[in-house]
């Protein structure tokens, strides 16, 4: 239990880093969250998605599998929930106070935030572990919402932005296409160019 | 074996289409190859990707695990090579005479295949079941090539095409991110869109 399957090398008991024995903010049930959740990413790290199992991050985690069993009913749920909480927060939405400034700020974030092959593994996890109803949603769901904010804020400024799902296509589509699909999440100074050819 | 440990419902053995028992074109190598992949497609359809295992698999393809292991070692292979059977062939190039019309209509077709459930879910779970090395990447190889033969085919024709980079990410990038991290994947309709945008 807590050791990958899989002949890759695990971190040992004694550097443990996520028990719930260590003082954290917040009451028993936030810290059981933030222990499991750091249970799964170092996890992910170390071994493959297959061999994950709720035990073993029970182990890891230093808590009871059945208190993970109460929260999240499967592993995959479990990996939806931890994604969710990594791809909120982050990546925060500037304010430069024009929407282009903005969004060549924000999309260079997100293509740094999306080279992290942790974050990347766990990214990776989550589509796969789920339907649409939980999973992939999760890691775009706060990405979404911050681009709309832009584009609604250059709006009220009087400005005459795109249209979300436009800007939506032409900038999630190719960060998060980029980091998925190949072996070349994007850079900063590609993000930037993105935002130009949507723009103009 | 053979059926789902989640609850849904499972194809009983009487209505299995897959056993290699079955006349087929090629040897029996190739046999194999296609009853086991049509087993984890059936499979997927049916079961969360998290309980799929190689034994369920080779139960429900009629074959051995141990014939199953020495191909492919690891569920997360096998997944891997389903999918990159799958996204070879199904789509083509289209020869309409130009460079818009050759993209229009193959960006329609690549819309209308990932719109399909069945696609969906073995996309995203050879995503989840792999790093970078295997997995993702196969889902996306033949369609990079494609669109490189459409544009090295308008250079041929004296034209002056995009970069195939800059089209990947207008095309290719919005397609695969809305079918994988969205609940709505592209239509044709839209797809045509994407060319308008990139061409001009």
């Amino acid at each position: 239990m807590g050791r990958c399957h899989n002949g890759r090398v695990s971190v040992s008991n004694t550097t443990r880093t996520a028990g719930v024995g260590q003082s954290r903010p917040g009451g028993r049930s936030a810290r059981i969250r933030a222990a499991v959740h750091r249970a799964v990413q170092e996890l992910l790290a170390e071994c493959t998605v297959e061999s994950l199992t709720i035990p073993m991050v029970a182990d890891r985690a230093g808590v009871h599998a059945t208190t993970i069993y109460r929260r999240w009913r499967s592993i995959g749920e479990l990996l939806a929930s931890v994604a969710g909480h990594r791809f909120s927060g982050e990546v925060v939405v500037p304010d430069t106070g024009s929407l282009r400034g903005d969004l060549e700020q924000w999309a260079a974030d997100v293509a740094t935030d999306l080279a992290d092959p942790d974050v990347l593994a766990l990214m990776r996890a989550a589509v796969g572990a789920s339907g649409p109803e939980h999973g992939a949603n999760v890691c775009v769901a706060d990405r979404r919402a911050q681009l709309a904010a832009m584009i609604e804020r250059e709006r009220s400024r009087g400005g005459d932005p795109p249209e979300v799902s436009l800007v939506e296509d032409a900038l999630l589509g190719p960060l998060y296409y980029r980091a998925t699909f190949t072996e070349r999440p994007g850079d900063p100074e590609w993000a930037r160019d993105l935002v130009a050819r949507v723009l103009g």
